[in-house]
């Protein structure tokens, strides 16, 4: 790979466009490293956890929820929004417990995830837990609607037919894959299944 | 998986609180299904297509590209926005051959890809591209830094080590590996290797 410095668009004007609870977007005019203008237009993203809730004997814990950008219901991991001061992993507990009342004793940090890099710095932390316990939590019903334990191959297969569509969804379901059959894999992220 | 209907989150109110060349955002009031309102702020995007362009010999093509949002060169598989009319084959020949000059003779249309459902209705087709052919064209270098074409393992120790980290990239690096790996798969999408 080549250095980044040369190939940099450089920042020559920036303005806020919308503040929201949300979604902070910014209009910046960069000059590319033609010499030529153009403006660039990106929301500022405090970061996100994913978390691959690993059941044991193949399976893993899905949950249903629906999400008003896309009109639909949709079969994820458990995910969630740092929150100001949060670190990358206390956002996986707090998002696993709120989502799906489970408490893990163990938990990796696997690989980094931009989500969509043409307009948007969000960085998700992608987590593998295991030795999951149920507490008497109860989900907040108007975040999930239902908890879907599945086994990793039911997962694949939903992947292949387009029913399960959401991104940091398929990379979590691929990484599991790849754990469970890959004993090196384990060794160096340090799982043990 | 349960009804969306009854899970909706029905829209009050609405207004465009942003008009960009590149993003259209909005902020919507919603009743939830519990009865108790609040806001959703999201962006409208047109889609965008995402090709795996197979070389033979378990290679794939990524490109670099300096992205601004995270400010940084990313490794990816050539990609890109639908233009008004355009489909997403198009989309994906044009994208394709822009990014790289390489014109394909087998085109396969795999699933789609959500990238951030939590503020974005974005939806990426994945598709698989073989058979290609260089031609003359002369890579736009405002957009493209360099080619690089990757053996699938190693693609996916740059995974592993988080210097792969676009979701679309993953996602379709993962799906390339399975096709490679799986003649059942390969049957199943039509693909000859």
């Amino acid at each position: 790979m080549q250095k980044d410095q040369n190939f940099k668009e450089k920042k020559i004007a920036g303005e806020k466009v919308f503040s929201g609870q949300l979604l902070q977007v910014y209009k910046d005019e960069v000059e590319l490293p033609s010499g030529k203008k153009s403006f660039r237009e990106f929301i500022k993203h405090p970061g996100a956890s994913v978390v691959i809730p690993y059941l044991g004997n193949n399976q893993i814990m899905l949950v249903n929820q629906f999400r008003y950008p896309v009109n639909k219901t949709m079969l994820e991991l458990p995910a969630g929004k740092i929150d100001p001061g949060e670190s990358y992993k206390a956002t996986m507990i707090r998002e696993l417990f709120e989502e799906t009342g489970l408490k893990a004793e163990t938990m990796i940090q696997l690989a980094p995830i931009h989500t969509c890099i043409g307009y948007s710095n969000e960085l998700l932390y992608l987590f593998w837990a295991s030795g999951l316990e149920k507490t008497d939590h109860n989900i907040d019903t108007d975040e999930i609607i239902s908890l879907n334990p599945i086994d990793i191959s039911d997962a694949l297969e939903l992947i292949y037919t387009g029913e399960i569509s959401d991104g940091k969804t398929i990379v979590g379901i691929f990484w599991a894959d790849k754990i469970l059959k890959d004993k090196k894999l384990q060794l160096r992220f340090n799982i043990n299944i």
